[in-house]
């Protein structure tokens, strides 16, 4: 790690953002145009997130499969909206074992097509019915402007993909999914969402209804943290899944698909972190505390280092990293665990052995106030405590920042002051060409119309039509 | 799942293999050439082998990471032997966001050119030595004949990518390695495995010492089901992998690679299946017991899943599978279970509620032999005696029946009859030539040369020159 200090947040969040992606080593770039390396710590945060979004999923009835990386080009063509979509950004495989192929292969861009294929050949009956399957793979879209996380060629992610008998089925999978996104989102990453359903400009080629869970960063952009789409049956259609019902009739199914992605990280990233790097959340974070033995001599050394491994017994419930690298300066260790995000630091010297001590600092809380002397006996019940505290903290601080930077402009000129620095909460009439002109009008596209709605209604913020509904809208990543 | 039977394993082991894998729905056939669709109940056995793999990794010291699944073509052609090996099975991408590539891409066929890439860029001093990474991914691997499981264009393993200061460590790394997967199959798999090396014909391209754990099939064939290489500095030199030492002097590193593939799944069922199906290990097995509640009309229905409901809970430690399903007789549900190779069956009726027991069936000894009637109470202790019986005589039976048909014949005549069923553990000189000539006679390769010699030396047994070390010959998958 280098000494050289992180450009400020409000100096240059984007240079912020690269940089600190970097120096805390989540990632880096890769020797291929636009894909990254995730490296060790940036892996172990999303093991994380894995394992906290599959004992969801399996706690609602899916199971994992994997499906082929490589799908034959004319699957992609079988379903219109969805091959205009992904086209323009498709790996193509046109070479292999040295021959060139009669049909290329497109590398996965996402599996909606090649599952539709299976299902179709898996499905008979209603008693085959739901089918709930997720994949956690890599997908590849080939993307012009890169940024490490938030837009990668390459870009790791789960794809969920199910199958029902009827369409309140496969809604009531669609929401149930988004839901349990916020659910992860709000409780184990601590970032606040708005949960929504996507404008018909925004959705998923080839979906009746998309929905996402929208964040909003520390830079007030907003990003689409995660999605749940409802399918109906038009890749039902397109690949040919049919069921016999209970009467003995063919019928199309209804399917439904959910992604989230280490976009995730990004998220995290930009919701929390400080001028002076990462602030993971303590339920995600590869280390929760970074402990630092401070000593001058070997007597010293040995005195700490024995109640340094009492501690780690003590504390053998959390995840710990002990820094006790040699030749570097407490003052360095301290500086690389804030660049990292430990949310707390334990400090043990020789005169907290004597005192029966040691000094816990929040990483969230940097400097006096954020750092306790707590006594060794019921370290780890101290330890619990303030873990959730930050947890917490994190939360409330992230949702206050979305409260304060979310207006309700009543004109299309205060709208757009808005935009320059904030979400807008409007009603809107929903229809493609007014979002055209906001977008080219503002650079802010509608993010999310949100579940939650007041009811009654207004008139469109820009168009003066009436609206039925209030939507969001942001920049956005 | 049909009912027809399926082919017997001495009828035709191949048929028997293909339809079982897809008929316990393991894995089915992709619409891509030489891709397989691994399936729920396949992918549950590879987390459950990914999991036993990943603890053993993470407590030796390794950590997880993700490298681009494309790699520039002119990478591989850094290393004379690696690209020899691999150029003939590459898929490349040519075509990438709609124009034609300046340089093609391959789909990584194995990662250690993009990650040495990486590590000549991280690696500075003898400070950041060693580097202990691994990956789970998918590598493709153009294939002209496949098989499930065994062989396919694209297949799901972990590589295991280590950088270190000195030769002895990246040896002993290489042997520490093996012997962690000799330690998973053993005691995880139940499947018994001969450690050894590699002769030159058969070691990875670009190693100086590959070493792999054998296993052998129920058809008597060998199958490589894990190696180990140590690359000395071929890699290091190829992509200029430096580091300063203490003396400031700048040294080439040492680099080891190591994988296990979903080929192991593929041993599972070689090894321990029989003519009903497969045959689990309990420690692997997505279902360690199946209930099959008994019942004629609803009033006995409500009595046997009340008790079946008392049962789960008292079970919660293992990975139960209730089957409940309505219009499916007791028998069928038995013989399914029997093809999932499920290693306990758990039989429960009006009489067994009324007594106070229940039947417990052990799948590796089909009929009376291996059913018992244990009592409720108590019933989580008899259950975790029987898996852990299971998983003893699985690898027990297996271990026999490899010493039974391992012979040491005494002349070449001999050597070429013990290869028509079995393995030939002989003297043999090493030498390329000589292995070129028996695999022309037997359609048998070397295996693996034992890390456990007898000592002494004797005579090669075909060619007669001397020979230091015996080798294991066999036919293999």
């Amino acid at each position: 790690m280098s000494e050289e200090r992180l450009p400020t947040r409000s100096e240059n969040f984007s240079e912020w953002y690269n940089q600190l992606v970097l120096r805390s080593e989540l990632a880096d770039y890769a020797p291929v145009r636009g894909c990254m390396v995730v490296r060790p710590y940036g892996w172990a945060l999303w093991e994380n997130i894995t394992a906290a979004l599959d004992s969801r999923f399996k706690a609602t009835g899916h199971v994992n499969a994997a499906f082929p990386l490589l799908i034959p080009r004319s699957f992609l063509e079988r379903e219109k909206d969805h091959v205009e979509g992904f086209s323009p950004q498709l790996a193509v495989v046109t070479i292999g074992g040295g021959e060139v192929l009669e049909e290329p292969l497109v590398v996965r861009p996402t599996s909606e097509t090649i599952i539709g294929h299976m299902y179709a050949k898996w499905i008979k009956s209603y008693r085959d019915l739901p089918v709930l399957i997720n994949l956690w793979n890599s997908v590849v879209r080939w993307e012009l402007r890169t940024k490490l996380f938030l837009r990668t060629a390459e870009f790791y992610w789960q794809e969920g993909h199910t199958a029902h008998a009827s369409e309140a089925e496969a809604v009531a999978e669609t929401m149930q999914m988004l839901e349990i996104y916020a659910d992860f989102a709000e409780n184990e990453a601590a970032v606040p969402v708005v949960r929504g359903r996507k404008s018909d400009t925004e959705k998923f080629a080839g979906a009746v209804d998309s929905y996402s869970i929208e964040a909003m960063m520390a830079d007030t952009r907003a990003l689409q943290a995660g999605t749940s789409h409802n399918l109906g049956q038009n890749f039902a259609r397109a690949f040919d899944i049919r069921y016999l019902d209970r009467n003995n009739q063919q019928q199309l199914c209804w399917t439904t698909s959910w992604g989230l992605s280490t976009r995730f990280i990004g998220a995290i990233i930009m919701v929390h972190g400080d001028d002076q790097g990462l602030i993971l959340p303590p339920r995600l974070a590869p280390h929760q505390v970074l402990i630092v033995p401070i000593h001058k001599d070997e007597a010293e050394r040995a005195l700490v280092m024995e109640a340094v491994e009492r501690m780690r017994r003590q504390l053998g419930g959390f995840r710990l990293r002990l820094d006790d690298r040699e030749g570097l300066t407490p003052g360095f260790k301290f500086h690389d665990g804030e660049m990292r995000g430990v949310p707390l630091r334990l400090e043990i010297g020789p005169k907290d052995v004597a005192k029966g001590t040691v000094a816990l600092a929040r990483r969230d809380r940097p400097g006096k106030d954020g750092r306790t002397f707590v006594p060794q006996d019921g370290l780890d019940r101290a330890v619990a405590d303030l873990l959730v505290q930050i947890q917490h903290d994190l939360f409330q601080r992230a949702l206050t920042f979305r409260l304060q930077n979310t207006h309700q402009p009543e004109d299309y000129d205060a709208f757009r002051q808005v935009l320059e620095s904030g979400w807008a909460d409007v009603w809107w009439c929903g229809e493609a060409d007014c979002e055209a002109v906001i977008k080219e009008d503002t650079k802010a596209s509608s993010r999310v119309i949100p579940i939650d709605q007041p009811g009654g209604q207004g008139v469109c913020i820009r168009c003066g039509r009436p609206a039925r509904e209030r939507a969001i809208f942001s920049r956005s990543y």
